[in-house]
């Protein structure tokens, strides 16, 4: 199987080493054929064994079993033009955070081979060397708009996906961006803001002496890569306003009660948060 | 060594657990006598061992070397009164998660062995079975007020923290409470918040499938006990609601720059939270 990975970051470089942790005991070769326009991430990307070869000519991979676009949103967007004469036997593959935007901009001679993705996995790190087999084990991946693919290429990318341990949603585009700002993209604010109000205060290096898991746990996503939340915060820019309003209800109801000394109202509203780890 | 103590849910569990550990190789015997209002409490403690005996009669533990309060806030200010016939001879420490009503309310005839304490650690979890031997092992524990001590109390109590792998800051409780209000009261509300923002939503189960790591560590805190949150919301009210309020600036600084696509503005504001990690 030859890959193309545009992208050997984070989610790039894991994905190449959790395929050839696969393909480590098979017959069939794997050759991973990296593109990226950072010259310090192709260099660490050969040095890491993620990649086996590198480029920076796009058309080296349109003849390729699989291209993957593991870059920020915005970039794909960038990218997808030139991509529309990728042979119709590849399949493609994005792993990008907001789909509606994405989906509608790809070019229509590679409809039924794109197949639009989000691995709802990732860490605060970023860069080739960040990479790690296990990022996708046991994860979800969510798979858009399917019934706009060709089915040989859904299988193909349902069975790579299954072969690398994630576990498969189906999800129009809207949706997977609605819901994405709930679970992800709000959150990522709400952990930068945080940050910021304690690095606004007179001495933070004081207030971080005392930070016990609780404020590590949420501040983590803090430390992710701004030109990726930009790209993100951009394309689904309404759904995360949104979002970011109901978090903000839900923070005043809370504020209310307190003002009050309704204590009894904020242990039902704390006791109505507790039922989350029901379901989760 | 005889040492006393009143609640034994996760805070007080562990701490005798970790006692326990340390006392295994000396010749110097650790007895620990509990007292809960909870008899299921009781029971499981003394199948855990966490404790060697049970008491309902709090003048049981006024001669021993050491009392642990490790009951909600609320609760430890309500019990102080009873606690001014202490022995002179015995410790006594709290591990109140606010500071300043407590020391204001300590009997005057025990303030010299009372040593007020928050060790800045715990879990979401709550009751003797969450208790864990590791709990306190390399946190930071702030005493405050220790001019206030008695010096041999304050040795004491600064040798045991010490024995079970703690990391010892001062502070007065004023300032105690204004920093833990932005490192863990805060944060707290605004985990609660996001558990309830999606909770909140039409199909909050669709949702929480997508959950990846990010997420669950941000709603982890949001598990935690109402009774005891409530008690703290209750007794840092003013700090929390101004810790709150500066939370919410700095959020609405992000919708603002993203309503007016200002995303050179916004990406300038997530780099400063990038920076709470050259700290943390």
């Amino acid at each position: 199987m030859k890959v193309g990975i545009i992208g050997l970051g984070l989610m790039g470089g894991s994905f190449a080493l959790a395929l050839k942790r696969r393909f480590k005991d098979r017959d069939e070769k794997l050759e991973i054929i990296g593109l990226d326009h950072n010259d310090q991430h192709c260099l660490e990307a050969l040095e890491l064994k993620i990649a086996d070869k590198i480029t920076d000519d796009i058309t080296d991979l349109f003849n390729l079993d699989l291209i993957v676009l593991t870059i920020p949103v915005n970039a794909i967007l960038k990218i997808l033009p030139e991509l529309k004469d990728v042979s119709s036997d590849t399949t493609i593959i994005d792993f990008g955070s907001t789909k509606e935007k994405i989906v509608d901009a790809i070019p229509k001679e590679i409809r039924a081979n794109f197949v639009a993705s989000h691995p709802m996995t990732g860490t605060e790190k970023f860069g080739p060397s960040a990479a790690t087999r296990k990022l996708y084990r046991g994860k979800v991946v969510v798979l858009c708009n399917k019934e706009e693919n060709a089915k040989r290429h859904l299988k193909f990318a349902k069975d790579i996906f299954r072969d690398i341990g994630m576990k498969i949603f189906y999800m129009n585009a809207k949706e997977h961006d609605v819901h994405a700002a709930y679970i992800s993209h709000m959150p990522h604010a709400v952990s930068y803001a945080l940050a910021n109000t304690v690095m606004a205060q007179e001495n933070p290096k004081a207030i971080l002496a005392l930070a016990g898991g609780g404020f590590k746990d949420m501040s983590r996503i803090a430390k992710s890569s701004p030109n990726m939340w930009i790209d993100i915060f951009k394309q689904n820019k309404q759904n995360l306003l949104t979002a970011m309003k109901e978090f903000k209800k839900e923070l005043e109801q809370l504020e209310n009660f307190i003002e009050e000394d309704n204590f009894e109202s904020a242990k039902n509203w704390i006791l109505k948060a507790n039922n989350l780890h029901d379901i989760l």
